[in-house]
């Protein structure tokens, strides 16, 4: 049994994976995220005693965002996280003597996805993100592919308009800049100021959400629908260049947005008219720990 | 040693092709394009048979333009070359009694450099071909890569610019409407057009081509410049995308474009600025001959 711990900006969740790549427990406590990284691991490790009272795992795989070092161990930092270079590997090393390995967001959803997820039925499958940004993994020959320096993937900076938007990441016209639930975030505030009497307009909260627009468009509001259609339009060009160099059995999306399940996947499918399939995860809530666990099963020596 | 058979729309090219993939000896014919299918065919076994006096090969293998069937062994049509689902393989086996390998032109320039280019060295790189249209092969952990339906590695038509060009494939704004040598064509009569006193439009011929921009460039025409930097700069834009992607070693460029050798490739370079090696294919003319051969050493029981 292995341990996933994945920390979210909100919440820390922590899950007993079994050799099957199930979640058979789930445990979950806030994220502290204003007394420094040494008392955010300290809750960790309080958490995981607490657990391994309960369950005898013999690994940790931890899932966070932010820049880490994998192979140190360390988070050097994250947005809205108190990390400051912290060796959180060495940290719960120490404390259990159990083997522990340390992977970002976008690197435990491809493992997650490889090895509790349509990974079982895919050889060659791409996987996207669609989160705060977008985030991609690369699946071929039964391989998760990671490139010479593991950064393979990078889905969110294919330029899809050379001349559009700016990303902070230096190029001009990336893929997340239109794709990712920033970008619909921003598309929906543009759609707002632009129709203040729209039922989007009038039903929008104080604050916009990925699912403001999908939830005006299900009330009926055509201002919403427009935006929606728009977005998932954009989702589609990323994925029309991906089946272009691929040609893989299926494209597979995760993250926030594909919580909207058919409103997003079916007038995908109409737009992308591409032989391959499209998905959305099946992992949904426990995508975190299962890629977090699933990460784990490449410490050296393990599996 | 293995018969390479590069049919283009001007010569038919033939390579002996030995064992360490090298041509050890080039003949040519000049394309008959206006007599049929059979015709064609014809000539090239009389060509073969002469040939066959000279060096005792055991195979064959064949590369052109067009779609075919590979598995069939038919050439379906080509824009250029008389073709009517010509089934150019199986009248080359009657004649020779030696097995037969047709593969399309993209497919044979990424086996030319897998087996005797860039391969040697590089276990992950990307071949770019910047021709008539832009073409694409990809190798990772040392394996071409040719996705589920063999279509993999279609580099020109990843979207750079989703609201640009029209292209043919149905798509808007794919690369080769910017990358290839038909854009740099038109982007430079564009550029002749708009500035008819330059040394550009002065110099240029009757028939433009992809070398009628680079040529006044290099005679000090700032029109002509302008055209090759922003040519170049598209080119960059899908190099950048490919490196986000694939983490490659290498990007190995080929086609009719790659003759420009340092003009094209020193501004490429200083553009791109990310950690991969960019280069120009080295075969050079014999690109096309050693491809079919390399191609040949995929039909079964051989090598």
């Amino acid at each position: 049994m292995v341990l996933g711990i994945d920390i979210g900006g909100t919440n820390i969740k922590f899950g007993i994976v079994d050799a099957n790549y199930s979640n058979v427990k789930s445990y979950s406590i806030p994220t502290p995220t204003d007394k420094g990284d040494v008392y955010l691991v300290e809750q960790i490790i309080n958490k995981v005693h607490e657990i391994k009272k309960e369950y005898d795992f013999d690994r940790i795989g931890i899932g966070t965002p932010g820049r880490i070092n994998s192979e140190e161990g360390i988070v050097i930092r994250a947005s809205n996280l108190p990390y400051k270079n912290t060796p959180i590997v060495k940290m719960l090393e120490n404390e259990f003597h159990l083997p522990v390995k340390l992977a970002n967001d976008a690197t435990c959803a491809i493992y997650g996805e490889f090895y509790a997820g349509f990974g079982q039925k895919y050889d060659n499958f791409i996987m996207i993100t669609l989160g705060t940004g977008v985030g991609g993994g690369i699946v071929l020959n039964n391989k998760i592919y990671m490139g010479k320096n593991g950064n393979a993937g990078e889905i969110g900076h294919i330029i899809i308009k050379y001349d559009g938007l700016q990303c902070p990441c230096g190029q001009i016209g990336c893929y997340e800049q239109y794709a990712s639930v920033t970008a619909l975030i921003r598309q929906t505030k543009t759609a707002i100021e632009n129709n203040p009497d729209s039922l989007l307009a009038k039903s929008a909260g104080y604050k916009i959400s990925g699912r403001t627009a999908f939830d005006a468009m299900k009330k009926g509001c055509p201002v919403a629908a427009k935006v929606v259609d728009d977005y998932i339009n954009y989702i589609a060009i990323g994925i029309k260049s991906l089946v272009r160099i691929f040609q893989p059995d299926a494209i597979v999306l995760g993250g926030a947005i594909s919580n909207e399940g058919d409103n997003l996947l079916l007038p995908l499918r109409e737009k992308v008219t591409m032989p391959v399939e499209i998905l959305i995860s099946n992992l949904k809530n426990d995508a975190g720990v299962l890629g977090a666990a699933s990460a784990a099963s490449q410490i050296e020596g393990l599996k």
